[in-house]
């Protein structure tokens, strides 16, 4: 997979990508992340990106034409399976939405800034428009970051232990459970007997009961769409 | 505002606080954020921070002596008004969360790495678990990242516009409207008329009605939140 990130604060994506899951699946050959400066596809003495947003009003908007510079110049490059465009009025990103974004080829990510990009952008460019959540952060940029975090740990390959991501919270609608490590007490707070047991099939019940329990009690949202319902609980996990 | 994070992984935070906004804040004394190594309060030869679940399977648990070594050193230095744990089956974070946290002092973020931390390090120390969405990162780090970006810009003082931040999206419930700059015509695309107007009310009138129609489409959810009734649409907005 390659991903390609347009924006005006390329230094704030530094550490991401040059850190921990990102960074090894680029040495494995899996993933590769390339971040553009948008400014660079900037015209005139003064490099604007960014002008007064018609019919006044507090705020900067991203002119169209670096961006349309910048997205055509991508293009020339490679076919992008998908154009997304990060912004607090996107579709909200979920598990499903990475699940999905996980088997494409080629993304292009662009990033917003101010109060956002000039609307024709969005019409003539985007074919996806992603939110991570229902509040506003000063760009894009964390975003995408994390749009492409979860996207690529879940490429096969790229966590050291394939397994793991499985049994993450959401891939089957429901919490992860508790999780304890040694030592087995400490200062009085005790590890749940049954971790101790050696006894699977008891382990995997508790673990299955547990993340039930949390869900329902932290997210009956979640539960809901569960499908499971209180009965068949122990049925349903073997 | 000050803000202490605690990471396995503090190289992945260095480009979020080193630009943009929050870059800003910290040179306008306004709000600090420190990120720390969990590493360096790691006892031992090996500096261990993991270790295996008890009760086997994929994954390993961050130990609870690290983590309870450093919340405790760094409480030596300031009261916190809450000790964050960022993970998947916190409480969503949303934008009225961003306010409230906005009003605080001193706040610590532990991240999450691996399959999660010790469950006796959330009853002992975590006064509030936050989730930034319905997936699954590598790491906290980025949520932590998220937060933080989203509850300093909200600080008085931080945006260049103070008025900036109060025509977001979610501020009131509804979605931002479209926004256009120059050029007024681009490839045959147009401006929307009225924007050109100079028209004040009839601009506003324009706006508000642009953002119920985008969040009644897109975020019915958000729409059922706002409290608005199709027939007082133009009232509502003077």
């Amino acid at each position: 997979m390659h991903i390609d990130i347009i924006s005006v604060v390329p230094g704030l994506l530094e550490g991401p990508f040059s850190h921990s899951i990102l960074k090894r699946a680029e040495e494995k050959g899996i993933a590769s992340v390339r971040v553009h400066n948008l400014r660079d596809y900037a015209t005139g003495k003064q490099k604007h990106i960014d002008d007064y947003a018609f019919g006044g009003g507090a705020g900067m908007v991203m002119m169209i034409e670096p961006i349309a510079r910048c997205i055509e110049a991508l293009q020339q490059e490679r076919t992008y399976d998908e154009i997304i465009y990060v912004t607090p009025d996107g579709k909200t990103f979920d598990q499903p939405m990475a699940n999905s974004l996980s088997m494409k080829q080629n993304l292009l990510i662009l990033c917003g800034h101010y109060k956002g990009v000039d609307e024709r952008i969005r019409e003539r460019y985007i074919t996806q428009e992603i939110s991570i959540g229902d509040f506003v952060l000063s760009g894009g940029e964390l975003a995408a970051a994390v749009i492409a975090d979860a996207v690529i740990r879940l490429i096969p390959g790229v966590l050291n232990d394939e397994t793991s991501a499985l049994t993450d919270s959401f891939q089957d609608h429901l919490l992860a459970p508790p999780v304890y490590t040694r030592p087995a007490e400490w200062q009085g707070m005790e590890v749940p007997e049954v971790l101790l047991s050696g006894h699977e099939a008891k382990i995997n019940e508790w673990r299955f009961e547990a993340s039930v329990r949390r869900t329902q009690e932290r997210r009956p949202d979640l539960w809901a769409k569960s499908g499971l319902e209180k009965g068949e609980l122990k049925s349903n996990k073997k």
